[in-house]
């Protein structure tokens, strides 16, 4: 079977989803990353409702997100994803945001993951898990730590 | 006029913040931090909605947040909020989230917000603006960039 | 002691509540509703995190909701309650949401709510709950069958 | 060109969706409401994005909602949305929630729109919208005036 390397997510902006700025509400790409993180494990073979049945939990620990160009309503929205690093009890997912009509980036974000087990104690990620988790460079640079428009 | 350094503002965990981990979702803790920011600038004498109605629009560039201990239903939550940086076109945000009952540390975050004009161009922060921003040195080790749990 | 027939909350509308019209998103309102229904059983004596953590659920089963005026960011939102009518497994709470400022009426509500065990079966209401549940008269014609704007 | 005379949307249960009782919060269906009904009006020709360039806001008036069986975590639901009245400057959409794999009813709805223009005014229904807008009997009985669990 071949897993994917880099996931492809589309999702479009619904009205909720807007703020009285005419734009998608900052905090709403948190949800977007979570769905795109969720689509990757499934493609990958670790559906997490089934992680979670079994007893783990993957908790994000930090988030890295950078807005570069608003999304509007309406707008298709693809979120790429990988994974970026694996350790023991953690694992770090790396995001494009792009918008999906001209392909412009909207946003680049990294969030951290723990595991955890039922009782949200510290775990080691399970082996099949880590398995089906393959690390690759970022595709796109993510730009994460420069100040913008200073 | 004694303008506040580090602001508090409290929320108290409602029921549409929780997800099925029985804790408070990942993506809510961007909107507490957007309210402490909006009570920050209004406690500055900068009413935000006045800013928007005067054409200025400060818009999220940038988030680091870095989650610590679980926020859970009914907790009342405490969000310390500063201004750690000012240039021309943008300011830089710091929080702490905590317990309000026993001070436990929830939550560090930075947010860079940009300054924009009705067109969304970005432009100079009025100078009414700069003058009530007061740069204050972190009064808690943020620890944004370091790697939990590994 | 003396239990309120007729419970106060205030909230004020935050930025990730409003949309691209430039008002609170409808859906928004149902949030502020469980708010005040908290804090209404809160003020009666009934916490609902105790009732959950001891196995009772109070499930929203339907929802009757009419809007007649915009609320905006910034504003202070009231949010009046009380209980409406109590049976064997299921109570219905009325709620007048008005412009703090003004007094005007921004939208009346009734939302019924089902008694459920830990196991999400009906169960009846305890005792204890039923004791707290003052019924009182509609303060507000609520107004929810008529068809606005015809 | 054929009309759709009941519209069908897919969506999945996302995790910010869920709540501390292990299903998808009550308010969340709003949304989905509002997504089905977008598309309803995409597929009959009105697409909402340009209806509002246009100056006109189609602004959600009334919600009746009576939820039947809970929907969980990565469920894939289906909502099928029609129109149940026009009036001169009204409109009337009903909906069946169901999960898509077995085919429950997981919750039925009403909502009333009403027509506003760009100054938040009542305004006719442009007959282009009316023409497009083509009621059906309700192919559910929607029951939104029971009380259930009594």
């Amino acid at each position: 079977m071949s897993l994917p390397e880099v996931s492809e997510l589309q999702v479009r902006v619904n009205y909720s989803e807007t703020d009285q700025m005419g734009v998608v509400y900052h905090a709403r790409y948190l949800v977007w990353l979570d769905i795109a993180r969720t689509e990757h494990l499934r493609l990958s073979g670790a559906s997490y409702r089934d992680l979670e049945s079994q007893g783990l939990r993957l908790v994000v620990s930090d988030v890295s997100l950078r807005y570069r160009q608003p999304a509007r309503f309406d707008d298709i929205i693809r979120v790429r994803c990988w994974v970026r690093e694996v350790a023991t009890r953690r694992v770090t997912f790396g995001y494009a945001v792009e918008h999906a009509g001209d392909g412009r980036l909207l946003a680049t974000a990294s969030t951290g993951l723990v595991s955890l087990d039922a009782d949200m104690r510290l775990t080691s990620l399970p082996d099949r898990v880590r398995a089906v988790l393959r690390v690759v460079p970022d595709p796109v640079r993510l730009g994460l730590t420069e100040a913008p428009g200073t």
